[in-house]
């Protein structure tokens, strides 16, 4: 998954703006799924929300910058997914986040879809 | 209606990123909402869209400037709404937009429902 | 120039937020300049900005979808340029913006430098 | 510090996106500054930027809501600050984050000026 900075990623320090790497992970977890031809979400109550994360910013990012982000699998529960995003300039390593996300049907945590198991194996 | 101008908002020119000055507008006619205790919407179908919108960019802000966003209507019609959208810098207009917000119910433009019609009374 | 919706572009009337097409075309704009090896700016202290836009909404667009962004030169003045932006869902119009940018040098509007206006020649 | 989400933060899962409430937190920061007429950064080339942050997302905020940021400083170093930043709706703790952040000059990480260090000693 290849990301290119514009300036609306960018603040007045000249970098990118720290949430946005953040952003660029989900990208990167919602082109998993679009990739398949599936949407990440089903109906109006149910999806994946974040629980935790952690990141860490190593190097920074600027105008013009082709970035790609990495994803793996750390574990997976019957409701949560936990997952190691990546994000490299060239082949420099400039963000890591461990993040864990949550099955959620109608406000509760529940039981993942076999269908975005099965996308989640793929990856 | 007051805004403050953050890292978020800039970009790497040191100014605030053109798009940002009509989500600063998009928030004060919520604002107007919000003030009289109603959503600017009802249910998942129904709601209002903007269909034209021109915008005239005259001085820039950038990062700890506090705006000031002012909102007229120049027009109603059934189903749709002109307004007429100030951002001021200290007394110095910066910005100036005038936006056609259509009213639309199942995907449909329809009659704009009374509560919102008194709502822009007030403006 | 091939741009994905995706979670962070849309908001809970379910489609697109209205400013982020305009953010689009800001992409599709940097994008040429890239294609070419070229920064959209010089230094710190000059680059385009926008004086004014006018852009039309005819259709909307959704998580998944991916869009494609036009862009022809209306006209060119000696430190301005006009565009016209279109953006398609498929093969259907769903957004339509005519745009100028002024080049700017210290404050001030001036003459756009000629490699500026090679890569514009070649959109 | 009060803040209000507008449709801009949302997603169409219908509640804010998850990287917004870390803009949240950066704003409260900024405004820390602000209210002692203090610019966050000096110049060009130094600032704070974030080396770490790990993010407890608690429960859900969407269009409307008006939520509170706290700041709390966990410990102080030379060139870095450790700020415990947490975000209510009305009393509720919906959000947690440590942030790491660090003093930049000229790409490296360097002592935190004293001005700056008086304005964390007033949050």
């Amino acid at each position: 998954m290849k990301i290119r900075v514009y300036y609306e990623d960018t603040d007045l320090g000249g970098i990118v703006y720290h949430s946005n790497y953040i952003k660029y992970c989900e990208r990167a977890r919602s082109e998993h799924f679009f990739a398949h031809g599936v949407m990440p979400r089903e109906g109006d109550s149910s999806g994946f929300v974040v629980r935790t994360l952690k990141a860490d910013y190593l190097a920074t990012a600027t105008l013009g910058d082709m970035l790609q982000v990495t994803t793996e699998i750390l574990s997976t529960k019957n409701s949560s997914i936990t997952l190691l995003q990546k994000i490299f300039k060239e082949k420099k390593l400039i963000f890591g986040m461990e993040i864990v996300l949550v099955y959620i049907e109608d406000g509760k945590p529940s039981r993942i879809p076999e269908k975005f198991k099965e996308i989640f194996a793929l990856i």
